[in-house]
């Protein structure tokens, strides 16, 4: 898209109010507004980065069988009164509302309740499990503190999967397989390295889980973690019992600790749900059963701004291609030369045509200089500067954000290498 | 997708409490789920109807130049205090919640005051302007009373633009142009036809605005309209004067009375949001102007619920194939023959391939009668059966939904004609 065209602007200083690096730099690059503490609205680049990290989730979940829905923020208490979810001494975060009439109301926090009770309308034979359903969807938290940015939100964008197997068995399997689709999402969303599958104890559901942190100091925990292993632990459970638990042994790890933020869970959610809100099967024989349930979670604007605190450097935010809000940021400094206008709208539209996603800088009034720091800010992985200096040494002047050097390659060669 | 991993299940009646067509036969078709009167959560068939809904309105709101982002629910109350829009006084559909330090707080009902407070930060200068933001979000609105399904929601997706012009003039350009968006997105909807530009008195932002009526028995409004000249007027605004303000001849025109449903409004707001918190820009002499606005709203579910009302017959729903959840419903009709179920699934994986949306019936132990009914009550435009006496015949069975007979083509001639 245009530059020119684009309604937001960068700025010199974030919010006076924000302490977090992830939220200064998008609020500065012009991706989110702050409306309060830890709820944020999207601007069009903000926007663009979150739609593709859903599209990485959504394929991935697919890819495996999952089918998407959307369920509703407002709940009624019934349903969680059931599962002892309802009242402010059970859990703290609860947005409270009422309808006209007075009937109280809650935000959603979470979704096990509302979709148990769902399927109790589409579930009675073992023929039809096992199933799993997510979606992407509002979630409020009435969180006391929100300092962390997009760490820690009291609105925000979540994925929420469910599974509803026949038995622990059946069950197993999936929540295994899950570790490997979590893994694919991470890597792709390019915090894989970074990103640890670990073992927590005293989780809300059951009494051992496993999480996905990604070591930033960002983070809220802390966590020993094997780089070659790739497992980790939180430092608060890093104890013999708790690896036996776990089927594991401490001396074979060679554990480091780090500071960490979690970016996804995945839990077992055994039968207390099915059971509390009458969730069953009939077997083979006609025997009743609860289901087995799972619910697997990844917010999605904390993935985001793990991802700004981790790929950032002074100048601003280095994406990773996969969540880039464009692949390309052409930027052309014309100082009133029409050649170079038109050789940069050519290579423009020649990049669109090809299904390069390009945000061109077109602006005049604007400076090399400024033009140079919003790029580095808004941190595009490519940038590619058409200038009378570029074209008069043989075309464009080609430069990854990570990398210090640029090059002048013809355009005919940029637009072979931006397009592969 | 295979029907037997769907995880809907269509049902012989609608909720006991449910009065609207709409929401009955979405209900039953295993589209939505009712969580409360005027909330509902959208299961995969459902969802699959509201992203093609999405995508028509998001393709010629981009044609136009639109930038889409997207703001919160949860607003606080200092910006809605300064138009008067807090106090329910004024506005009785306020849903309230506060923050756990007692902090009042709102969940949005529209978004005319955040926006607006938004591009406090990016306009300055004439420079800036015009340019046209939309999202697609959820709005809440505590209706007194929510009996008409999908047509009157309390919790609802709406996608609402805001348009930002330096003066009257050229506001008036874009409030005409949209005027051919909505029509060209209510015609891709499959709507059109029902669908009339409405002129309206008493609007909440100005004294006369339009908005966009659809014929429908379902509707809460009655109209005048005119069908060759696609122009109406609500009934009660049917008078000598009104016309005349809109610049018409009443003798113009040969209207009809008939009872419709609002699908969507445009609205100039000229400069009240702008000047009630202060979104000005300079001109070229440096002199303060406030911004000229509009807004334009489409409720997502609302036009959902107007497609069943008018595309539906007594078995069930005929979708429009824009917005219909699968292009093609195929039935295997296999009673054991596994010759049978090879040719489906061989046509299943050949269309799927060709890109065609198949929901294909694999059930085994549905009854044929069951299979042609759910096909039915979906109301995917095409069918297409495959059973042992249509091979003998030579392939295929084919049906359009809106149509009662069936012809036998070839599977190749069905490949072709449904991949078009």
């Amino acid at each position: 898209m245009l530059q020119s065209k684009l309604f937001t602007k960068t700025r010199k200083e974030g919010p006076s109010d924000e302490v977090s690096k992830n939220a200064e730099l998008l609020v500065r690059g012009g991706f989110i507004h702050k409306e309060m503490a830890g709820v944020y609205s999207y601007l069009p680049l903000g926007l663009r980065v979150i739609e593709n990290i859903k599209s990485i989730i959504r394929d991935e979940l697919n890819k495996v069988g999952s089918q998407e829905m959307i369920m509703t923020a407002l709940q009624g208490k019934e349903i969680w009164e059931k599962t002892d979810r309802w009242s402010d001494e059970v859990v703290d975060n609860w947005f409270r509302t009422s309808l006209k009439n007075d009937t109280e109301l809650g935000l959603a926090f979470t979704h096990e309740e509302p979709i148990t009770n769902i399927m109790k309308e589409f579930v009675s034979s073992y023929r039809d499990l096992p199933f799993y359903a997510y979606q992407f969807q509002t979630k409020f938290r009435n969180e006391l503190r929100a300092k962390s940015g997009l760490l820690r939100g009291r609105e925000f964008l979540m994925k929420d999967l469910y599974s509803f197997s026949k038995n622990k068995e059946e069950h197993d399997e999936f929540y295994e397989a899950m570790k490997g689709v979590y893994k694919n999402i991470f890597e792709r969303i390019g915090i894989g390295e970074n990103t640890y599958l670990t073992m927590s104890n005293g989780a809300p559901f059951s009494k051992y889980s496993f999480e996905f942190q990604t070591l930033t100091d960002a983070g809220e925990d802390t966590i020993m973690y094997d780089e070659k292993k790739k497992l980790a632990i939180n430092k608060a459970d890093y104890a013999e019992e708790i690896f036996a638990d776990f089927g594991f042994k401490k001396e074979d790890f060679n554990f480091k600790e780090g500071v960490a933020g979690e970016v996804g869970d995945i839990y077992s959610l055994g039968t207390k749900y099915s059971k509390a809100l009458g969730l069953t099967y009939k077997d083979e024989n006609g025997k009743d059963h609860p289901v087995y349930m799972g619910s697997y979670g990844i917010g999605i604007p904390r993935v985001m701004g793990t991802v700004v605190e981790i790929f950032s450097d002074d100048k601003g935010i280095i994406w990773p291609e996969s969540v880039a809000p464009f692949k390309v940021h052409l930027i052309e400094l014309s100082s009133d030369d029409t050649n170079v206008s038109t050789q940069a709208m050519e290579l423009y539209n020649e990049l669109e045509r090809k299904g390069v996603e390009v945000l061109y800088d077109d602006r005049s009034e604007v400076s090399a200089g400024e033009k140079f720091a919003d790029a580095d800010l808004i941190g595009i992985p490519y940038r590619i500067v058409i200038s009378n200096r570029s074209l008069k040494g043989g075309g464009a002047e080609l430069k990854k954000r990570n990398e210090s050097d640029s090059n002048i390659v013809s355009i005919e060669d940029a637009v072979k290498m931006l397009s592969e």
